[in-house]
């Protein structure tokens, strides 16, 4: 067991702020991901919070400023449950770093991505007793961690559109997997943010902003934007990160693997991200001949698909290809190389991995 | 001036039933096109319907059916307008024939799309007034053109989830660019839905009805599906298509066409679809080297981004390469061949035209 409880088979990028990658095997073990198991994602130091002490504050474009203890937020809103993938927009930067370097990022691999039913309040029912005013088009949120890496340094935050902050789906969650909700994903109480990158989905939240425009702090304004592959990162550079595109990954076998001729089982995941589900997910050997995998169990619009398939293998080296298609028949881009950039962010390409079957 | 009031330089694919396609010259007129301009997909003859007989029913899992009158509909509700592209879920499927023949499909070029101002009420209202019951998750529309081509021969119908249905966007409209719905394109009252593919806008709407299941009848259940490449068409084959899917083009210069070698103005479209919206058009003429395209004026979310960049073309031949990215950080696939499907639809692939500067 390494720390905050997390099994020791995870992969550890940083251990202060800690960020740990869930290993594909473990991923693989089945579509709702264990929480010792799952990803961090850390800014800074995780803070240790009193939850009698601690207080929520709502203000800013509001009829009335809240705040709220850890026992009203319980006790006068109903509970809800959502299974949700958190996916950190970094998830698969690895594969971008493997065609340039992308220096002071960490090599995310595939498993900076989990799902988990996370217990809660919808954030839509806490905003209508606040009462939006004209004008508010924007929710921040304010976390307790200090991020020394941001520049000025500053509590972790970020926004998403007030549209989307009204949805049921969108929780203030205290409970992980029927389980209180552990110190280090957030405790006492994080947002959930289905279908969008998991910076969105603010950890130890103390403070919520009804706001005419998005979050200007670093994590929104200078972080978490893609950039052209010449671009400099930079206030208000590149555009803001914030649905998640279609994904996917090979979770088995692994790639380098050498396995037994024959038949093989490939087990893999497949995100839509956003407001989509995965529809289809195509696996080749050749890039030309195309195979459905067959798609696992459906846990919802805010999670991932698991899906399989078994293909049969000649002794030798093989490349098992994949692509995932969405609800509005979309697929992955091809081309690895075409979405390298500077801060090495939504790598969304067709997977691929290279196995060896041998005797 | 060709049937229906439509200018003679549209492209026909068909007379009867209506298929004229906008040519590219006049959707980089601007960003609204005209209605004299605009694109028709039929599938049966344009229904003569008298707006003083005509009534619009309302019914399955409702608390109370209705049945409204084109006075009633105008008067009971607010009247909204939308800026909304939309776009054939068959645009574009000449690239995909230029690569494999699709026996008994028109070949659309890149102008089976085009946007409009539609005036109208939002059906979420109409839907109020008839309260839906539980267990309604869909919403059907029947319209009154009578569909040879189906099988078997049936009226034009859809449906779009309930939860879609609900939005403020989406229109019973009457009105298109500030003039009377034309008989063309629906007279009186057709459905538009933002963000769906164009099939979903039935048109000369006649029955709506809030279901359990998506629509059963031959234009949802068996056509406007999209099949793996090996795939063969039948009911409940392959995914209903919906969402539409980030897609772009070139809409001057023309494919072919040839330029004086300087600085050449290129101009498109980019269409993200659904809830997104489009972020960055990138323009290369090498596929390596990008730049970024000016987004012209934002005609709101449910319409598309014409753009603009200047390449500086040296004498010879170019293939000038575009790739949009929407507000998910996604972008368009490569290979149009890899999107090749039986019944050619959703053709999202990077646009390219070929141009010839000489002096």
């Amino acid at each position: 067991m390494s720390r905050y409880g997390k099994r020791a088979d995870l992969i550890v990028h940083e251990h202060e702020p800690f960020n740990v990658e869930t290993c594909a095997a473990a991923l693989a073990e089945g579509p709702v991901t264990a929480t010792d198991a799952f990803y961090v994602r850390g800014h800074g130091r995780v803070p240790e919070i009193d939850p009698a002490a601690w207080r929520l504050r709502i203000h800013g474009l509001v009829q009335r400023e809240l705040e709220l203890s850890f026992s009203t937020l319980r006790e006068a809103f109903r509970e809800r449950q959502v299974i949700a993938t958190l996916q950190c927009a970094g998830n698969r930067r690895a594969g971008l770093m493997a065609i340039r370097d992308i220096p002071r990022e960490a090599p995310w691999g595939p498993g900076a991505t989990g799902t988990a039913t996370w217990t809660g309040v919808a954030l839509a029912e806490v905003l209508a007793l606040a009462g939006t005013l004209e004008g508010g088009a924007h929710v921040g949120f304010a976390g307790a961690d200090e991020c020394a890496e941001a520049e000025p340094a500053q509590r972790f935050g970020g926004s998403i559109p007030l549209d989307k902050a009204c949805r049921p789906e969108v929780l203030l969650a205290w409970g992980m997997n029927g389980e209180p909700l552990p110190a280090v994903h957030g405790a006492p109480v994080r947002l959930v943010v289905p279908g969008y990158i998991g910076a969105r989905s603010v950890k130890w939240l103390e403070r919520i902003e009804v706001r005419t425009h998005p979050w200007h702090g670093y994590f929104q304004h200078v972080a978490y934007r893609l950039l052209p592959e010449d671009g400099t990162p930079g206030p208000g550079a590149g555009m803001p990160l914030g649905l998640v595109a279609l994904n996917a990954d090979v979770l088995t076998p692994a790639d380098g693997e050498t396995v037994a001729p024959g038949p093989v089982e490939v087990r893999g995941y497949a995100f839509a991200g956003g407001e989509r589900s995965v529809e289809r997910v195509d696996v080749s050997l050749d890039g030309a001949r195309w195979s459905q995998a067959e798609l696992l169990e459906d846990l919802g619009r805010w999670a991932w698909r698991h899906w399989r398939i078994t293909l049969e293998l000649a002794p030798g080296d093989h490349e098992i290809l994949v692509r995932a298609w969405d609800s509005s028949a979309a697929t992955q881009p091809e081309d690895e190389a075409a979405l390298w950039n500077p801060k090495g962010y939504a790598n969304n390409a067709r997977p691929r991995v290279r196995v060896s079957a041998r005797a």
